[in-house]
C-alpha cells in the first residue's frame, strides 16, 4: 500500500469491493474472498474483450489496469483487488499512486508465504511470460528473505488449456512435465502458482511436482491479506448483505454469456448474468 | 465487394495496400501477396494489444476492426486487406458500408476454391470459434455450390500453439488428432484451413489428414483475388518502388520487438522494425 493516500473518511463499511482480472482466471481469488469473508458486496469486472494480458506489454497492461480502476470507482468501492497475476506485476504501482482507495495485488500475498514456508530455499514462480518478465515475485520474496533462490518460469499454453477445459488430460500432463523438469531437477520444495488460472490444473501440478513440494496459491494469501487489512481499517462488514441485493455482481467488456458459464463452473455460486461494459470509454 | 461506394479517382497506382489482422497470423497473407505481386507496398498492422480475435464477440471485433481500417486510411491506401478470418467473419460487411477504398476478406476465396475443387462435396472447415459460429464459410460456399455438405470444426488451441512454436511436435499431432477424426470418420475431401495461423502448421494437418485431402490455404487464394481485383482498377503497381523506399511498413498496437522476431520467421524478408500505434484512439 506504499504510495496510496487513502482517505478513510471516503470509504464505506458497507460498500463493495472491486475485484478485475483480464478474465475469468480472477474468480479462482474472488471465490477464496467469498470463502473467508462471505459477508462481503463484490464487484467483479473481467477484461474478456482484451484478454489475456499475459503476453503483452507493462504500457499496455497499466493502460488497460488503469481504465478497469476508474470503471470500479464509479461504484465507490471501499477497496480493489487486482486479482490478476499480471496486472499486478506490471500496474500495482501505477495504480497505487494517488489512489485514495486501498488497492492490493496478488504477488505479494503469494511472494511473502513462500517467503516463509521454503526450507531448502529454493522457490519455483510459474507464470505468464509477463510476470516472469517482470521479476516481481524475486524481488518480493527477496525483501523478506535474502536466503533464497528463485526460478521463474512462463508456462504460457496452461491458460489456453485451462480456457479449453483441459484440466485433467495427458495433453496437459505433457505439457505440464515438459515446464516443470527443470524445476524438479534444481530440486526446489516451494512452487508458487503464480497465474490465477493455474489453481484449476492444480491436481495435474501436484502428480507432476510429487508430495514434497508445497503449492502456494495466492489466491488463498490474497483473501487472508484482504480480510486482514479490512480489519485493521475498520472496513470489514459485519452483516450480511439483504436477500436480493445482489451481493455479487459481474461486468465483463465481452461475450457475457460464456463468461456466465465458466463463472459457474468455477465459483458454483447459480450467477445469473454478467453485464457487458465498453471498458475504453474509461 | 457489394455495398461499397468505391471512388476510383481518389485510388492512386502507386498507394501501399493496407492488410491487417489480429496479430501475426495475417503475416502468411502478407507473404503470399509480396510474392504474388511484389512491386506493391504495403502497411501492415497486427493488433497484439487485443490478439486473439478468435474467441471474441462480433461487436467487439467490429469495433476493433473499423479503428484499425480508420488507422490504414491515414495512409492513402488504394485497397485494404482483413487478413483474419475472425475479422472477415464479423466484420466485413460493415467495413464494406461506406468504404470508398476496395476491402477484401479471406474468407470468400477460401471458399470459392473450396466449392470448385470438391469431388465428393464433403469440405471440412477448420478455424477459430468466432469463424465457425458465424457459419460464413458455409453461406459464401452455398453461394457458389448448393451440393456440398459444410463441416465447421472450431480448433482453439492451435493459434496458442502455433504461438507458442510447437509447429511440428507430439502435442500438436495429438490436439490436431482430436480436432480432425470427425471430418476424417465423415469422408471430406477437402480442407480449409480457415485461420491465418494453420498454414504454418499445414505438415501436421497434412500428415494427419493424409495425402488425399486438398487443404486449402486462403492466403493464398486471397492474394490472387486481390491482383485481379487491382488489375481490374487498373491499379496495379507496375515498377517496383526504389531502394530504401520503405516497401514494406509494419505497425503494432503492442511489443513491437516480439512482433518483430516473429515476423521474420514468417516471412524471410528481414524486417528491422515495427512501430507501436495506440489503436484505441482511431
Amino acid at each position: 500500500m506504499k504510495g496510496m493516500k487513502i482517505n478513510r473518511e471516503l470509504l464505506q463499511k458497507d460498500a463493495p469491493i472491486g475485484v478485475f482480472d483480464s478474465g475469468v482466471g480472477g474468480l479462482t481469488v474472488m471465490r477464496e474472498i467469498m470463502r473467508q469473508i462471505p459477508k462481503e458486496k463484490i464487484i467483479y469486472f473481467g477484461d474478456t474483450a482484451r484478454v489475456p494480458y499475459g503476453s503483452k506489454s507493462q504500457d499496455t497492461v497499466t493502460r488497460y489496469s488503469e481504465q478497469i480502476v476508474r470503471f470500479l470507482k464509479t461504484f465507490q468501492v471501499k477497496t480493489i483487488v487486482v486479482a490478476c497475476n499480471t496486472a499486478s506485476a506490471y500496474a500495482l504501482d501505477t495504480l497505487e499512486q494517488d489512489s485514495e482507495v486501498p488497492i492490493i495485488g496478488v504477488v505479494r500475498p503469494g511472494a511473502k508465504t513462500a517467503a516463509e514456508v521454503t526450507a531448502n530455499g529454493r522457490i519455483g514462480v510459474i507464470a505468464t511470460e509477463a510476470t516472469i518478465d517482470s521479476g516481481i515475485y524475486s524481488k518480493y520474496i527477496r525483501e523478506l528473505n535474502q536466503n533464497v533462490t528463485i526460478y521463474g518460469k512462463a508456462c504460457p499454453l496452461f491458460v489456453p488449456l485451462v480456457e479449453e477445459g483441459l484440466l485433467e488430460d495427458p495433453v496437459t500432463d505433457e505439457i505440464s512435465r515438459r515446464y516443470l523438469t527443470e524445476l524438479i531437477d534444481i530440486n526446489i520444495d516451494t512452487l508458487i502458482l503464480g497465474c490465477t488460472h493455474y489453481p484449476l490444473i492444480r491436481s495435474t501440478l501436484r502428480k507432476i511436482m510429487g508430495q514434497n513440494v508445497t503449492l502456494v496459491n495466492p489466491a488463498y494469501e490474497t483473501a487472508r491479506e484482504l480480510k486482514e487489512m479490512l480489519t485493521e481499517l475498520n472496513l470489514l462488514q459485519d452483516t450480511s448483505p439483504e436477500l436480493g441485493s445482489n451481493q455479487y455482481q459481474f461486468y465483463v467488456s465481452d461475450k457475457a454469456d460464456k463468461f456466465v458459464r465458466f463463472a459457474n463452473s468455477i465459483i458454483k455460486y447459480g450467477i445469473l448474468s454478467a453485464k457487458t461494459v465498453n471498458i475504453e470509454e474509461y
